[in-house]
């Protein structure tokens, strides 16, 4: 594997543009098919076109650079839209990279006939509709879906694309023959890389989410004249559960899993009333179904527990569609690692992502490999999102040399 | 010690009369001051004056019937004000037992010379100010609280006085050389006497309630990317506490101990979102003020456990004022007890009142005995209080029978 040189300041400078566009303080605020969004996106397919790229803006505002190479390709990128408050590299920083790898295969003869397709796709921050972009080229956009989607400040999506003059464009749809697959790298979002001192996550998976509510069905009784064994405290049973969770969850996890109890109420919620109703809010999120399989039985063997006594009723329900987890092509990991071994050796992981990003849609059309680079002080979605410089290139050279080991493989 | 004979059918026809003013269905609704409280006090006014008893409503509504013996004197009653949807018993038995007593030993050779007074307190249940009358009487209202009370509908104590045209009545003052002591019986409000079968209950003090909010401060975080190892989750932490409250409070309590979480919030709440702040709400009860230390040793000595990690700040602050435990008449507990023995032997038991009553505020300044009869169901503050016909009969003839040996017993 040999390492492909990048132009550093040229991704710099153009990272630092895109930050203008809808800059706050130190922050961004472009959520999807706002006027930076669009400014946004026309911006990048200027950038396309510069880079000798067939540049579009398709029906949904996906921004594709296509390689006037007949390929195999390899498509790069990832969104530009961000969150009300977000920061300047939560997305921005894979679509650059990709524009910044596809310009430096290009200038590399030993590159140069390699074919990356670049994309910035849209709304993956879900103002509208998470993913809407990568859904609406995997051809997996559910129409349903499409007709209800409102924007947080109340806009159909149908009026936005009507809006921005997208109403009769066409919409890209994926090319299957054409792709070996689909990078994306991204923003940590989290500590791991910093706590470790480390320079590349090469992800595994996404992970896959559960979310339940569980509900304890007691009896509302006066605090002071029911006696303790007469009692029927839903929130007794609550608590109890929920600390058993918390007790019982690390003897089933790995050292990624995580699990929130990010909820609960009491009915009445009076100091001098037994409660009759409590509820609660779980969710867990690993990269490995037989991990959250084992959760999920660890909590209903703490429900049966609590229901087998006969004296609080427990019912369980989703709290919400099940997540999957996205496994990331055991192939392109391989490449990634290479690179990163002969680029930063020592100071990289494998590690799972566990955020949702758009390859968690494209990987049921596509090979996907993911790539992290350190977030400082693990903080996103936050005007004070930031990475250091020195790390921001780094990983562009990592994905460079990743992305052209990949379709050096396929004999391109 | 000898029975007293009770006119069984004067005390149902009265408590039913009783019932008439204010029925709302099989409840009553009589909250102080409203027109059907006036009524009920006026009404019971005239049967007061029927015993030859000396008639008065004071400044505040008190109810007073003050026996034309010299005494020393008994003092027997309860309230006649209810709950905004209460019982018909709530008060209105401990008022017209009273009035029974008074008759009753009136009409006995052996008791005729006793002196019984009867009383009916104002706003118990706290419409404006709870115990309102007990507290006049006994010289502990305090001038602030007065100022400021003002009942559920919104109208200020002063108004009320001026509207029912009190404002320019004397409030009647205890005269402490009078009186041995005083008596009230009551529903029990639970269900300890009916679960066994009983049917008195001596009360040996009235509970003391402590309660605290105790507040967990940790980080706000992203319920994805944080490890565990990283989190400060404020949630974590209170159930934890809540639920070594529920397991180690057993090892203090005595069976009549109580004990309540009420309340637990949880910031911001989002099911995606590590909890930055917990709070609950924690109540307990007991008649034994070294039992409510204990309990309080043992929420701290929890607190400092989970403070001593370093990762959540723990604040506890009092969620009320302190009730300390009202122990009633060492004394007069004895002679109901024997007068349980003589009419209801092996169906009778000691136990704390859990619920409030005027006692507790005139305990400090005279000698108190409460009685129990058993409550149908426990139910209580609710239409559907009952309790059955024969209970309260004999519930009247344990209070005549034990008023007339306290009375005895002084000399009288």
């Amino acid at each position: 594997m040999e390492q492909i040189p990048i132009n550093a300041d040229r991704l710099i400078r153009d990272l630092k543009h895109l930050r203008s566009i809808g800059a706050v303080g130190t922050g961004v605020v472009r959520p999807a098919f706002s006027a930076s969004d669009m400014h946004a996106r026309s911006w990048l397919k200027e950038r396309f076109k510069e880079a000798n790229l067939e540049a579009t803006i398709d029906g949904v505002a996906n921004v594709f650079g296509r390689s006037r190479m007949e390929g195999p390709a390899l498509l790069i990128g990832s969104h530009s839209d961000t969150q009300p408050e977000g920061g300047w590299l939560d997305g921005a920083l894979g679509v650059v990279y990709g524009l910044e790898v596809a310009r430096s295969l290009a200038e590399n003869d030993k590159t140069k006939h390699m074919a990356i397709d670049v994309v910035s796709w849209q709304d993956e921050e879900s103002n509208f509709l998470s993913c809407l972009g990568s859904r609406s080229w995997c051809g997996t956009l559910n129409e349903e879906l499409e007709k209800t989607a409102t924007s947080r400040e109340g806009e159909k999506l149908r009026d936005a694309l009507t809006r921005v003059g997208l109403n009769n464009t066409d919409r890209l749809l994926i090319e299957e023959d054409r792709y070996v697959g689909y990078l994306e790298a991204h923003i940590e979002q989290g500590n791991y890389l910093e706590d470790a001192g480390e320079k590349i996550g090469i992800v595994t998976a996404i992970v896959g989410i559960r979310a339940f509510i569980i509900t304890f069905r007691g009896e509302q009784n006066h605090a002071g004249t029911t006696t303790m064994q007469r009692r029927k405290d839903a929130a007794t049973a609550m608590f109890e559960a929920a600390h058993r969770i918390n007790q019982e969850f690390p003897s089933v996890v790995n050292e990624n899993t995580v699990w929130t109890i990010g909820n609960a109420v009491i009915e009445p919620g009076a100091s001098s009333i037994v409660p009759g109703l409590a509820e609660l809010t779980l969710q867990f999120r690993d990269q490995d179904e037989k991990v959250l399989d084992l959760l999920e039985g660890t909590v209903e063997e703490i429900i049966s527990d609590i229901r087998s006594r006969g004296v609080i009723s427990v019912d369980i329900r989703p709290g919400r569609e099940v997540i999957k987890p996205s496994k990331m092509h055991a192939e392109f990991q391989m490449f990634l690692e290479e690179s990163a071994r002969l680029i930063t050796p020592n100071s990289w992981r494998y590690m799972p992502s566990a955020a949702g990003h758009d390859p968690m849609v494209i990987h049921e059309k596509l090979p996907c490999g993911m790539l992290f680079i350190p977030s400082i002080g693990g903080i996103s979605h936050n005007f004070k999102e930031d990475s250091h410089e020195t790390d921001i290139i780094l990983g562009c050279e990592v994905l460079a040399t990743g992305a052209a080991a990949i379709l050096k493989k396929t004999g391109t």
